[in-house]
């Protein structure tokens, strides 16, 4: 029984199956935070029977699922794809009631989303994710023979995905995570966001149903409800589970982190959690576009109420300049609206911390919005303050979900330089700069470097491309591991790991290491990069 | 004052300068193993200022190494390599006296480092391991824009790599790890072993004189000594330090690993600590070629006294043929005498692992060899017991460090499965099989893959390729990150994250990632791979 249907029923998604809770747990519903509203139906969290057994279905089908040719898989991503694209109406309306996002924003996000899955599909195709590395046997080497050796990158395991409040579509049930795990050949249990349950289990029955077409086992994908304290610990601990992909706050990134490196087996973490994501203005960028970039600040800061990873939540500005660009800011933000944040916590979370920058001694209130005329819709505010202070108090270096912001004045780039180095890692650094701003982005660039894992010149953070090129990460606590990105086709390579054959005869190699190359991978041979 | 000579001078190496110890630690010297004579000088404790100044001077000269072109690190690499050659005679002869290995092997080995870091030298020419991706800006894409983005993987910053006790030169002060970090364009603090003081000192001052030479900055390279617990923990708690790398056993890798979890800015830890490395002897392997699989078993289980990390531990064989494997083991094994291992303590870790396995009612004895004429020289054993017994005890199935191995006897491929199912994750699994085996042996690759990072096919796990395809590495405890290798040239990937520039005119961009390529890199462009 698979109800494909366009409402959600409530229940979780045990490998393919309807879950049959035992009324263990707490019921919840959703809450439309633009009418504080409660939504039907009821959610009803996952038994500890039902996770242990999604989580085996996941581990009992790992090895048939990652035997699949990356054919295969690419054809179930894009099945995933159509799926969702057929459920479009019913997903963003009940994303629209479960999130306040508007309409435009959520068709948009679930065509980012589509791209995700194809983009994942395409990078299967061009094999490049599989690492593979040949050396051949060198039988007349001395002093001694050398083995043939072929290595490859096999896929990790089940993986568990944490569904992101602020991403219904993208960074959620079917989002990159899911997209870059399935990719590589890992089974996935999703631990549904409990505030877009309906929205979640709509895009699970889609890759239900996708996996069910492309003939595939239905233990590749489950999905959870529960609160993430019991349900997704629980998970966490489950020694089926291989790694872990999470996008969320930092108390909840690091207990993860905590709970799979206390593990008998400890797993990879991939925990996405907090930015600030600082902005620098170089003094030539403000003399010849200042008005822009004031606009472009204001924009970027309340762009989807500021409930973006890459919000720009500082603004360093020269101290020459700093009366000019606080007013100017302050006539683009003042009657400036407020949206509809994604629920009442979030919304309550965002107001607390604007009252910490509003209390703080340091700041200033430079302007504030207006309140929008939903729930939850909180103005939007820009403090300032100078270094010193700002260096002073850890509190104001601190993220506040939300369309607030902080403009820091500085005296010269060295000043400047050394508070970068002082903040903790960041997703993102801009600056902006003219060309005679452009040796001061010189001498800061190796700081950037070593804060950040993306630096954007003259733009603004929020909007993440994902192509090749992206690098959605950085130093903790930006991320849990900054080796890897979350956004963009290299996320693949965080759900894999390299195996070796040493003298194997071509009729025991997988099909990815052998001379034949029935799937055109790109390789490395005898040292030297072959491409088919 | 660089006393770069042929006698060590039992003092840290601070930066390029000769360490300052106060008095506060307690001295050692090392001990000669084959006669457990203690051997001048006395070596000093590295105190908590040597401690943090070596650290620092990494910190600060890390943006300044990591600017060099590949070809500059490259330069250095094999100048590390050249001055470790010209201090062949006393490295050998020191190395010799503190780890009783004999004179071939550890010539043996040296070559081994120098190619190791040739090896790396060659890998930043060939420049995959940047990682460059290139997507232009799409200036007419619609709903929008894209940007130009381009990536590149960056140093992680200074690394503080273990030397290993059983691999004087290769997995020590000038070993692998510190190849590929350097390499990598991350300044390296060594916490030097202690049983190879003396040697790990040559080793230390032919880097400072590399360095030198290249014009690098000192603070480049440091080699401290001291206790684990104490420095080697200060050191790994240090904020400064970006990621450790260590080879060594589990009990000192997992606190490590605890170490780094725990600091306020967590770090990579690649800690390669146990494995029994599990061989799998098919019924027709033993048929065609009984004699020689015996050989090469016993020959493989007591070179360099078992102490290599892929020392075969596990020996499965088919019930019906146990008894000659276990005749023919016999044969082979008993007379032989054992050799000088590492140290007294790893002497007496080897005694207690083989009275383990001695006392355990679920073994019996298949042979033992003789003790050899040195101190610290005990003799080899193999034991022998079923499938039940040995998933009962999880006793049997922990690594015995030297020349002890277990012959497991299984009834079929299913229980054998199973069996292996159920080990822990281990660096190599080597299988002996003929053609008509070969059924066997892909009904059981994907349980072998899950469990290991290297499978050898009729062979021996003990020899260890340096090259691109080479995995030394595997599932936890194997090593703690199974996603990486210790050896060969992916090792240097270990040390790096990526950064992603938007936006960045030519003139601003790495050279790395701009469209002219000075380095020749090969790159990912708008999707398609480039290979100058």
């Amino acid at each position: 029984m698979t109800p494909s249907t366009a409402r959600p029923h409530g229940l979780s998604i045990i490998a393919g199956e309807v879950g049959r809770p035992d009324g263990s747990g707490t019921p919840f519903r959703a809450t439309d935070p633009a009418t504080d509203q409660v939504v039907e139906p009821v959610f009803h969290p996952a038994t500890d029977d039902e996770v242990a057994r999604a989580v085996a279905a996941a581990s009992a089908c790992f090895d048939d699922y990652r035997a699949t040719t990356p054919a295969e898989r690419a054809a179930f991503l894009r099945a995933i794809a159509d799926h969702l694209e057929a459920a479009r109406p019913a997903l963003v309306a009940r994303a629209g009631t479960e999130t306040g996002l508007p309409e435009a924003r959520l068709n948009g996000e679930l065509s980012r989303t589509t791209n995700q899955l194809r983009l994942f599909a395409r990078e299967l195709e061009l094999g490049e994710h599989q690492g593979v590395r040949i050396d051949h046997a060198q039988p007349d080497r001395q002093p001694a023979p050398a083995p043939d050796l072929r290595q490859r990158q096999v896929p990790l395991g089940p993986v568990l995905v944490f569904g992101a409040s602020n991403f219904p579509f993208a960074f959620s049930t079917a989002g990159g995570d899911t997209a870059s795990a399935l990719a590589a050949g890992c089974p996935v249990v999703v631990k549904a966001h409990n505030s877009h349950a309906g929205t979640a289990e709509l895009a699970g029955w889609a890759i239900v149903d996708a996996a069910r077409e492309c003939g595939l086992p239905a233990g590749v994908f489950s999905l959870v409800y529960g609160p993430g304290t019991t349900v997704g610990q629980r998970l966490a601990a489950d020694p089926g589970i291989k790694a872990i992909a999470f996008t969320g706050s930092q108390g909840g990134g690091t207990a993860l982190m905590r709970t799979a490196a206390a593990r008998p087996e400890p797993v990879p973490v991939y925990a996405e959690m907090s930015s600030v994501n600082p902005v620098i203005l170089l003094p030539g960028a403000w003399d010849a576009r200042g008005t822009a970039v004031a606009a472009g600040f204001v924009g970027s800061l309340t762009l989807g109420s500021g409930q973006f990873c890459t919000n720009p939540g500082l603004l360093f500005v020269p101290a020459a300049q700093a009366d000019e660009v606080r007013a100017a800011v302050a006539a683009e933000l003042r009657e400036r609206p407020g949206q509809t944040m994604l629920s009442p916590s979030i919304s309550r979370a965002y107001a607390d911390g604007v009252e910490r920058l509003d209390a703080s001694t340091r700041t200033t209130l430079v302007a504030a919005g207006a309140e929008g005329p939903t729930c939850n819709a909180p103005a939007p505010a820009v403090y300032a303050t100078g270094l010193d202070d700002f260096a002073a108090d850890e509190a104001l270096r601190e993220e506040v979900f939300g369309a607030a912001s902080l403009i820091v004045s500085y005296d010269d780039v060295d000043a400047l330089r050394t508070a970068i180095d002082g903040l903790e890692g960041q997703l993102t650094i801009s600056v902006h700069a003219e060309p005679g701003d452009h040796a001061a982005v010189t001498a800061l660039l190796p700081t950037l470097e070593r804060r950040a894992g993306r630096l954007i010149l003259n733009d603004w953070p929020t909007g993440v491309e994902v192509n090749d090129a992206m690098v959605h990460g950085g130093p903790f606590p930006a991320t849990s591991d900054s080796r890897t990105t979350s956004v963009g086709s290299a996320a693949i390579l965080r759900f894999q790991r390299p195996v070796a054959y040493q003298g194997f005869p071509a009729g025991l190699l997988p099909a990815a290491v052998t001379d034949a190359n029935p799937w055109s991978l790109p390789a490395r041979v005898d040292g030297a990069l072959v491409r088919p």
